[in-house]
């Protein structure tokens, strides 16, 4: 997938969703100055404007679109310019009830909301593709469109439709991937409990059943509705290819696992021209800087390690969670540009002005209720000024120092009913692991199953219950050929069909780990086990533990008690030149530290214990050389970064030599002479 | 709203409702001599009756009720008489299945229960006023009946219903509110999500949605479902009005936010002759008579002031909570004389005789299974007693220190989702800052947002989220003219289609409260704040804080942590010769009553701290001057009640003078001469 | 029920299901291989294989089923063959959606899990009969086999359906029950909330209702369906006799409250030649073997004492719980016996090999995935040659020391909605009891009601909520004729339609117990009441109390507190030879103990001190005079047991006297002379 940027965008992008069909005209000549004085560089158009843009079918009313986009390129400002599919109007829905999506119980969903689709309805793809064209004819050529932003967040709110039209296309799409009728037997494990099919037309969508359904049926309609999706996607942006030549074409993701959790984007990542998403902090309670690195380095996975652009997140509180805090003081900032440290071309927002109705009127923005005497804008005119001056990062790529396994399917797989534990949680592992390499100051990549690792001195897999033989054959070249592996428990589990891997567990990565597991022996909740290891040091896990059984590998940690008590708890195998560790236990951040510590030892990766805790440090690297280092200070106090070599501090215009001055919440990029 | 008595009672009401249909026949005239024996002036009947009153269509059976109307008259007891209408028979839902209700998600209920009626079905209201005619004519002159009692509980179990009949008269009722479809499509904002509406023709229901409906289409839905409520019980009242000329019509209303979420009793209460309220306690473990004087106040709001009558309540527990405490010695008698003393001419119970069979076998009854061998039965008889005692009190009006604003509609504004937090709750404030005003001995008048204030010294306004501009300017009117106002946080926010008022918050109380909201800061579960106040007194604050930026008001406390750290907490705002006081965060009753102390003190409120807690001292007045003083003790100890002046206490006929005696858990009435 | 044994198995049963169809071929040799070398004696073949066997409607495929049951019967494997009419084939369902049941909330489960069966659907029956009778007359006189195991687990998982197949066989049920519509009005209780019915043909199933329903109308139809599930069995039944002379028939029961709510045991019981039943631990932190003990005390009693047959259990971790934990080593087998101790002929397992695919295949198995050099394997190993020891116990009946009313319709009476508290749980008090007595060392026979129980010192009553008067008359006679009665709260109150027995409660106990109660009095979550009895020993209860008056009985606790204070809390009623005792509140399992101590007392039952907690011993009995002792040693330490009488130990096969040592975890049998 070859990246593009934004058709004539010169500058870092900076802007949000703009929303004018929301305001009288009076407002927009406002909006458009204000915009200018916060130094507002693109913003997103006609996301939510179906309904005005085509009030009636077949009618349509651009006379406000063009004023609008005109108005904007007057200023100066790039328009990434909406496909409006992600919510027809009502007209739509009267004379199509049936492509409103149905639930797994059967419930047909009602209009008044968005996003209500189903994305096997011919009638849906017909208005779209016509809507879309149209649309593409008028502004295909217009020099203000830097982007087509094709519907919106696909697979929120709903990603999965049960009607019988969608059953229908999934009986066509299982024909087409697996041929006869024996063969989707074979793979679905229909000889249990007598689900054997005679014929697809037998077979319907995992709807509601009595007790747990068939796991790969569940499994397929999964990557069914995805591939739905995904061909209404490409459908839209071959025809803006056709009619826009030369304009990129993008939909908005959200790549992480706590904002979507339906769409494979390894599969979709390869379909768009740039991949750009869109990140909320999940105010939890949790540490949201590492959630939102997290993020950020999987967005960067999805497309490649190639630049990518955050195109929505928000200035401060937002309105849908169970809790809405606002931002701190300079906590926009460090979001902002702790996304561009991972690779964003931008940091742009939902929404430019705060809307007086609908649902997401409470939802902060960059220009609040409160208008331009406040906090929020006064802290967006100066991220504007800080954007800015940070333009020549344009193009320059992350740098890494480890890679991290991440599957889609593997964790849909995990999350079946009828696993040996509820409380085992992939994206639990994967927010645990990452988090304890993020303390550790290490920068991660992601990387799918069957990623070539060479170039990554340590390679953890957190949670990769479904895993091919591919992958484990890869795991294992990895290892065998230098590298260091680290494995948590119940990986490698099954095959794509949620099969068990012949042989004892765990399956395709037995021979690379140098074990086996006979059992897994999960805890009741509140039930902890006490680990011994090497000079005494102790580890407390929790939640999951197994009977290991080596085969090669040495056990580093031992359980001291609990339903495994004397056999291996965690692992160490040499295998060929490499070093495959294996976890067989939930360990908190602060244990899988002291696990990582060794294993990146292994690795002989550096261990930059100068850098206190939340002080992120990321470096972004141009292929002239250019370094530019980014240093967000998450703590109240002043921090002291080292530096490899001097350089310029590109926000306050300073020469920085050796040690990097950063105040409590600040950001400073360096570009380093090397 | 003129109040009337029901016809022919010269007594306080006391009875129940009275099911003679569960019983043979034979079991009627021991009912009759118990109900004398108890000191029984009133009985409801017939409320459930429709399936033996007509036990096929259009033939009806009054065989049974003439009988037990006539023994019910030749012993004195006078007949609240009921229209069958809230229990159509089966034979009704055979014939016509789609006046069954239908939920949200399109699950059509079955019969089987109760209340299971569609408000806009032509067949219901058809077969409504064809029986409600019938009783009408057999027995609108006759002398046992007092009053009728239309329907049962409106609003509960099921309020409103999403069926197409439904839609379509949703339809027809938003055409006669908005006129054209332009002007509701400004009103619910649909340019938010692309949901403009071309027609009228292409709305619906606020079924369920993907993710969040349009919050003005789910206000509009409430009203809608209300009115046609209304709209049923007052075709059923006009019936009654011409054909049993004289007599009093009313339905019984459960006012207490705990008992009903869906009915606006504003509106409602104009439409019945006399208020009549249903009250049960709920036992969560607070304090259940501070919850039954809320429920008591609200409902003599709700009658504009004037007296009104508790239909039914509970000798002991009930049985459709999830646990049912049986009631104390002597907290029959205190529950009932506390409601007389806040507005009620009587206490009447769900039900006379414990029913052997159905749902409510286990509710308490005036005669319980055991029969009057019971402790219940002989407080039963004490009761009537007390009652006939305090016969002269008929008429009199309660008397109350302050006003507490509420308002329905702003309610089920503030339980619309997506909002800043999901832990703030208008209910819970409503009862904290009640509570808090209990407790310094204050009665409280309830008043609609625009109800003319000027009467009262002191006004509290715990959560008034939606506010119109009228109240906007009627709070402030208030407070120019020399009143004392408290207002809780996330009140004037939005008009009453749920759109924020322009500009900052808070809307419409801006100026009155001198003062802006910048920003909504929730704060996560367990997390508190400290205030720092006037001589060092520190409150702790949790759920909710905001940035407040004054423009005339003082900051009488501030946050000394916590998002909003160093910014105004709890501002005092001079303005016109009054007072106006802003809470910006969520207190606990104890933190409220240091506040509300300042407050009251502003509105020269008297201290009452020589009541202990949980004694509650109310006073009813005459027009012709004569003050009755009923004093609850809910405490276990005697306590001594000062008077303004001598008297006579009417339970024990003893001359009082200076102080009253009331021993534990007694109540005393004195009639006071001044 | 004459108890028929497995047709030519002349040793304990041992095996499991066995699903060849889930493997080639060129398995099935080496699993019969195996199969005896574990000494196999009998394996559960077709369960789940209808869809194999008639591929196609009225196209059947014996060839394969031919050559595994040949392949067993060389092997010397008895053969349970499996109806396979739990799971019905796709193409079934595409014929026959409406054969899909449908829920109370009218939604229709779909094909694609297991047992989504409407048991009213002739589309099944006929189906059901005709694959089942064309098994029947090939396999009815095979030499292999040696049973018919009819369906699977009826029950679960879905027991009723509510579509309107049903709705028109529950109308013609209630007609054939009620005789006229009247009577059913009656039981119903229909006067109240005007549910009256003029017609059998306007009643419908209990499906959704806007608040509770009808309670008399949800006890029917959980009897209707019970009934339809039954017929359903019962047909096949009869065809199996008339096809397949003198092999027994059975179909596996769940009868612990743990595993099936739906099924009316003590109805199915007597249908079946032979009892067998599943039994899986509840891992949710409890004493998995007290659990268990009662599973197979309960299930002796549905074979009214005969010996039955342990159908299905694990060899180690389920995959359906919350958390699924691992047996610890011996479990297993301490499992298996104690199953056998309690009557059971064998022990057999679900199943034979783990699963690769489908939803079972984290379900331990007797061969795991990991093969043969597994613990699990060399368990199963020895477990079998334990059997193969014991096969003289054949024909044995356990001795009990006391007996437990149990009852599934009361049980499901006191799950029905709009009870005194929903803290109250007759499950939660049928385990507490049983507990007690379980600690106490006292085996237990489980009747129902109206049982005959002159032979028991000793019975107890631990949740008889819904009680006829037979059952009452019973209990009566039991204490008069000298026995002693323990019976716990809520018990008694009303008859079989949930109707309140005439006058105070208990209603049919009131006699027994020599008392009335006033009202129940429950209590709010986290409040506890002090008892105060004999020789000043405390007790604690929660959860319940009420007002007792006795009438005769005596206090032996009172309540100290709570809103019962100075009441009886615990009482001792003698009533003619005997003693009924009466236990007005909730006690812990220790407080219980106390008070089952001096019933037990009453009863002149030993008192077995010298045995310690969590060790079981458990006699079989022969009509010949022979006594098989069963130790268990769920401890960790060695224990010491005493016995009457001298004996062999069969597992060592070393001679015993006096006292028999049992290692840590082991079980051991020793056949006593006496």
């Amino acid at each position: 997938m070859p990246h593009h940027a934004p058709k004539g965008l010169d500058r870092l992008a900076f802007g949000g969703d703009y929303n004018p069909e929301q305001w009288p005209e009076e407002v927009w000549a406002e909006d458009v100055a204000l915009m200018r004085e916060a130094g507002v560089t693109m913003v997103s158009v006609g996301i939510f404007s179906w309904a005005v843009l085509e009030p009636e079918p077949g009618r349509y009313d651009f006379g406000w679109l063009d004023r609008i986009v005109a108005l904007l390129h007057e200023a100066g400002i790039r328009v990434d310019l909406g496909t409006p599919t992600a919510s027809p109007p009502a007209w739509f829905y009267r004379a199509h009830p049936e492509a409103l999506p149905v639930t797994r119980e059967g419930m047909r969903y009602e209009f008044g909301s968005r996003g209500a689709i189903c994305h096997s309805s011919p009638a849906y793809r017909t208005a779209a593709r016509a809507v879309t064209g149209q649309l593409a004819r008028r502004y295909g050529a217009h020099p203000a469109v830097a982007m087509w932003h094709v519907n919106n967040e696909y697979g929120v709110p709903v990603s999965a439709c049960y009607c019988d039209t969608c059953a229908a296309a999934f009986r066509e799409w299982l024909a087409g991937r697996y041929g006869g009728v024996e063969a989707l037997n074979d793979a679905w494990g229909t000889a249990f409990w007598s689900q054997r099919y005679g014929d697809f037309a037998q077979i319907n969508p995992p709807r509601a059943t009595p007790t747990v359904v068939n796991p790969a049926q569940e499994l397929d309609y999964q990557r069914f509705a995805g591939a739905q999706i995904r061909a209404n996607f490409t459908a839209e942006r071959d025809l803006l290819h056709e009619l826009s030549p030369g304009v990129p074409v993008t939909t908005n993701f959200m790549t992480a696992p706590s904002q979507c959790e339906s769409m494979d984007y390894w599969a979709f990542g390869s379909e768009v021209d740039l991949v750009t998403n869109d990140h909320y902090l999940i105010t939890d309670g949790r540490r949201t800087h590492v959630n939102l690195a997290l993020a950020a380095d999987l967005t960067r996975g999805v497309a490649g390690g190639a630049p990518w652009l955050l195109l929505e997140h928000s200035t401060s509180g937002v309105s849908w969670q169970p809790r809405n805090p606002a931002k701190a003081p300079g906590e926009m900032a460090r979001n902002s540009l702790g996304h561009v440290a991972r690779g964003s071309e931008g940091a742009m927002f939902f929404q430019w002005r705060a809307s007086r109705r609908g649902a997401e009127k409470f939802h902060s923005a960059m220009l609040p209720h409160g208008g331009t005497d406040t906090r929020v804008w006064r802290e967006v005119r100066a991220l504007g000024a800080d954007l800015a001056a940070l333009g020549e990062i344009r193009g320059t790529r992350t740098v890494a120092d480890a890679a991290v396994v991440w599957d889609w399917e593997s964790w849909w797989a995990q999350r079946l009913e009828w696993r040996p534990t509820e409380d085992h949680d992939a994206r639990e592992r994967l927010d645990s692991y990452y988090e304890a390499l993020y303390d550790r100051h290490l920068t991660v990549d992601f990387v799918p199953p069957t990623a070539d690792l060479t170039a990554y001195p340590l390679v953890v897999v957190p949670a990769l219950y479904l895993a091919s033989e591919a992958a484990g054959r890869n795991l294992r070249a990895y290892a065998e050929g230098g590298g260091t592996l680290v494995v948590s428990y119940f990986s490698g589990i099954v095959d794509e069909h949620d099969g068990v891997h012949p042989g004892a567990y765990p399956g395709v990565l037995r021979d690379v780990l140098g074990l086996t597991v006979e059992e897994f022996a999960p805890l009741l909740p509140g039930r902890h086990v006490t680990l011994t290891g090497p000079d005494e040091a102790e580890l407390t896990g929790d939640v999951w533990t197994e009977f290991v059984v080596p085969h090669g590998a040495e056990a580093v940690w031992s359980y001291a008690d609990g339903p495994a008590a004397g056999r291996p708890a965690i692992t160490r195998h040499r295998v060929g030149a490499g070093t495959a560790w294996y976890v067989s236990t939930r360990l908190d951040t602060a244990a899988l530290d002291t696990v990582l510590g060794l294993a990146a030892a292994d690795a002989s990766l550096p261990e930059r214990a100068d850098l206190p805790r939340d002080v992120e440090v990321v470096r972004r690297r141009g292929e002239d050389g250019r370094e530019f280092v980014f240093a967000i200070n998450h703590t109240a106090a002043e921090v002291k970064v080292p530096l490899d070599a001097p350089g310029r501090e590109l926000l306050t215009g300073d020469g920085v030599d050796g040690r990097l001055a950063v105040p409590p919440g600040a950001v400073r990029v360096v570009r380093t002479v090397s």
